[in-house]
């Protein structure tokens, strides 16, 4: 009999979630409005009848081996997801519980980063990798750390928060209250800070001038840059030599075999990696040069975020 | 019959040995000279002779399980010492091979700070911790990290060097050939440096002044402090901000439950752990502000290098 697992990433503004085989195919799935619910048991409810709709769609027998989510703030421990800045629900929301409320068979959740970096590990790059780091760039920068084959949550199940290490001193204001995160230079929202620094300069003929800066995207800076622009080139340098910097002090920690770039602003190729790859190389101690990988993550980006998820079910069991 | 496994510190200095039971008491030992076998064979040779001589001390019979060494670069992979600057040895040296000529036991080596971390998991503070950072404050600054139980190696055996994690863009000069590395601050060596800084500043009226700068130690520089120097306090503080900023990016890292400070600098008590502890609350992501101990280990410091050695065995076997 065919099993799957069923993998859920919860967004802030949507809930995708899909019915995953162990070679990584998506057989079912659906998706609806996270926003909608500002309880997270109407939630969980809403979630549950999606579910068995498309239970219902898939014909053959099946064994349904556990469920697997990717939530912000997701903590693996506990199953709960605690005080999400981005999702409604406030305070901790014991997710894993109320879920088992409806289904009898083993739930795992932990925060959407991670959830990607065990994704690399049983469907993409990783597969061989015992230590990696997977780095998710997308509005904000998010981590998971895997140490000799297993991913590293801590005493507290909230290890690698590395889009929280403070990398200037007196730096950016960050969505965290503190300032110098490295998730205000080095991400879609830190790129583009970048762009209005250099745009206040003045040093710079730029198509992203007449941009109104609101509706600036990640995607308008690399095409910007793709066509040659100097100053999106300038920006892409700036954002390199500050995430390559940060790269080589992670290293000392963990000795990586690989760094995987994951999501937007990884989309940009060489515009991002080669100054990431320079720095990172200047930058680190002399045992550990010319040793460590940075490289696209090899999962697909659409569905990147469940087949992470499905992923926790079939590392666990 | 009783059990003991050999614990070996080699030092740039000396070489020290103990034959230790599992509970860590040392039944006996020796130390020698590294600095006189600029040949690693003749070291060996010289390791095993006194070794033998220690052997035939204990009277009565016992089971001999294993041998751990604790040195500078140790790489706990391939059983080598690579390229360490403190020792004569020039190159990559295959160490436990070369014992192994002698004892046909298991023999683990990893660098000191390592088998510090071991020591204080085994013998020391963290008995009851699967998740703690280990800070070795001496000359320089060597770190340990055990994740989840086990000591984090890293692919190639070289992970957590912490000391040479850069906190500083263009910052003091490093014996690694960098700037700005961690150790150059917080260490003995660091802050002597520090001092030197305040006082070329002419600001404070310091018993430091009339010291010879060379003869200058971390301990003057405590007692210093401990009779209310205004110079030498003020070092010390300078000394745990950065210390403390750093911890709080580490934490962010691998979230641990503990960080143990060890060494020379440790022992200055609240002069160090006061301003460390509050630099790295004020600097911690909120989901980890007041859950992570700052602590001294628990180790015997004369001791302590061996028993961490002797611990390597312990933790394997």
């Amino acid at each position: 009999m065919d099993k799957f697992a069923i993998g859920i990433d919860i967004g802030g503004t949507n809930t995708v979630f899909g019915f995953i085989d162990k070679d990584g195919n998506e057989i079912t799935g659906g998706t609806f409005r996270t926003q909608e619910y500002k309880d997270s048991e109407e939630f969980v409810k809403e979630l549950v009848r999606q579910i068995e709709i498309s239970r219902n769609n898939i014909s053959k027998d099946f064994d349904l081996v556990g469920i697997g989510i990717g939530a912000p703030n997701g903590n693996f421990y506990n199953g709960t997801i605690e005080y999400a800045p981005n999702l409604k629900w406030e305070g901790v929301i014991p997710l894993v519980k109320l879920i088992k409320e409806y289904y009898d068979i083993p739930v795992y959740l932990t925060n959407d980063a991670n959830a990607a970096a065990i994704g690399e590990m049983i469907y993409g790059g990783a597969k061989e990798l015992k230590d990696f780091i997977m780095i998710t760039l997308g509005t904000g920068l998010g981590s998971g750390i895997v140490v000799n084959g297993n991913l590293v949550y801590g005493h507290d199940g909230f290890a690698g928060e590395l889009g929280h290490v403070i990398v200037k001193d007196n730096g950016r204001v960050c969505g965290c209250g503190r300032r110098g995160c490295l998730e205000t230079y080095c991400s879609a929202t830190g790129i583009k800070q970048t762009v209005k620094e250099l745009l206040a300069e003045n040093k710079y003929n730029s198509s992203l001038n007449t941009e109104g800066f609101d509706s600036l995207s990640g995607k308008d800076i690399s095409w910007a840059a793709k066509m040659g622009d100097e100053l999106a080139l300038k920006a892409f340098e700036l954002t390199g030599e500050i995430l390559g910097k940060a790269l080589a002090n992670f290293v000392a920690f963990s000795s990586p075999e690989a760094i995987f770039l994951f999501g937007g602003l990884s989309l940009a190729g060489d515009l991002i990696f080669k100054p990431t790859i320079k720095n990172m190389e200047e930058n680190l101690l002399h045992i550990y040069r010319n040793k460590v990988k940075i490289i696209p993550s090899q999962l697909n980006e659409n569905s990147a975020a469940i087949l992470g998820a499905a992923a926790l079910v079939w590392n666990e069991i």
